[in-house]
């Protein structure tokens, strides 16, 4: 079975074929305009292969309709980005290619990577989160992908925000002061007056980020209890903040969850991705390879 | 099959025989004192019935080693109830009365309750909740009950607290102001000098309360995307407490989660039990009785 894989990105596209991180044959990267034109590209992609692909998965920015009964399955619903809301984006590359398509989300489709062949193998219940322009998460629980009502949109729960100490009032156009708000790249970025990649790792916003990405994995870990979660996007291109987040949830936590996986293995239960900026096309074609599925892509 | 439920909670035990809310033929209840005394009533009310049961379920208070390779399997782990760390509720009750025991977590199993006779019928992601004396959470994801790493500890999620609104700095021994901290009914009493059932509707305790509530329940439908949370516990015995509630999520949400269950049915995304306070002890019989279940009590 030839599989093919798309990232579908606010920012970029990624499309590949391929079987997994060792074996991409082809790949392609280019820019999300309008949903027209950025679909036109994927389709032809894959279209001008010699061979074609016998079916794709995709792993798309959302929000998304993820029912497989609602008549707008596989959508992009309400999104800020100007053109993309209600666009059909698994029926235009199904119909277009005539091959079945699977579609989840920009973070559950990593985790599906990542448990396949990186961070989270042979784990049932982990978490994917991303912290970069937004902040995003799914994952597993119970072997299964995250999906629910509608799917998680972890980035933005509410965390305390002592403005005694951090006075920004936060960057989420819906929220102001949720997760994403306080901790995402343009928060960081509105906050100091400048990017995170030009802040040396002594700045006192690395240990500001810390305690906010501390806050919200504590409480992911008290809601789901996931064996392992992995962090990723580019604010944690900044590999320090990976220890200063472990020691603040160990902090945070206070023993209360008397697990040796918290107590004593906060290195390996707090990671990097396995797979880095690949999870996404790669959870594209894992969604595609998946077993036992039917039209829906669940697992 | 003949089936026996067990509700162990920290303050009283409950045993029934029964198959259900409506078909409940002995039932009895007692203080929960020493492990010695308290396994013993409980072994002493089943092994005193006429006809012997096939099999009971625990929905226990914990936390709880709920890992089926663990040879502390069915333990209650630590626990600040005196007397009570380390005890192998599962195998004491098991090896007394000679029947296979199933045990999950004193909000897993009224949530399978609720699931199969209540409020919660037909889900396949949603939560219950209890707000008491503590507060705890947990439910099914994806069809299948919340396990992980450990199991969930909801209450002690983090969320904001805005000290120049309410000064009091929380009531949790190991997190001070997590979300048991501020919203527990024992944070009501030591903030306001008054237990919660003795201030009237009013007061603005129930405007905090609900704030309170709100932040989780937001932070709980950011993360897991439950299809419906059912409320219980003492403290939301105070009916007034729902539509505050409901208002404050839907309000903290801001529409970013474009669903007509939260923009239009947030009344039914959001209520009390079904089974009121009888979905401990029917938590252990749907335990007992569900199918296709391991030896480990998990569906």
């Amino acid at each position: 079975m030839r599989v093919g894989g798309i990232e579908g990105g606010g920012t970029k596209f990624v499309c590949a074929i391929g079987t997994g991180p060792d074996d991409i044959e082809a790949e392609v990267r280019f820019p999300t305009t309008t949903p027209e034109e950025t679909l036109r590209n994927a389709i032809e992609f894959f279209s001008s292969q010699e061979r074609p692909v016998d079916r794709i998965g995709i792993a798309s920015f959302g929000p998304l309709d993820l029912n497989p009964e609602s008549p707008r399955f596989g959508f992009i619903s309400q999104t800020p980005k100007v053109g993309w809301p209600n666009t059909d984006v698994r029926g235009t590359i199904s119909r277009a290619l005539d091959v079945p398509v699977w579609i989840d989300t920009d973070t559950n489709a990593p985790a599906l990577a990542e448990h396949k062949w990186g961070a989270l193998q042979g784990l049932d219940t982990c978490l994917y989160i991303t912290v970069g322009t937004g902040i995003g998460g799914g994952g597993l629980v119970g072997g299964k992908l995250m999906h629910g009502l509608v799917h998680p949109e972890m980035g933005h729960m509410r965390i305390p925000h002592d403005k005694a100490v951090d006075p920004f009032e936060g960057a989420c156009p819906f929220h102001k002061d949720c997760w994403e708000g306080l901790a995402a790249g343009p928060a960081i970025e509105a906050r100091w007056k400048c990017r995170g990649e030009n802040l040396p790792d002594e700045h006192p916003a690395w240990a500001l980020e810390a305690r906010y990405l501390a806050f919200a994995l504590q409480n992911l870990i008290l809601t789901l209890s996931p064996q392992r979660i992995v962090v990723g996007g580019g604010v944690m291109d900044r590999a320090h903040l990976f220890p200063m987040v472990r020691q603040e949830v160990v902090s945070l936590l206070n023993a209360y969850v008397r697990s040796p996986a918290i107590l004593e293995g906060i290195d390996t239960l707090i990671v990097p991705p396995a797979l880095g900026n690949r999870a996404g096309v790669l959870g594209g074609i894992a969604l595609a390879q998946a077993e036992l599925v039917g039209p829906v892509g669940l697992v």
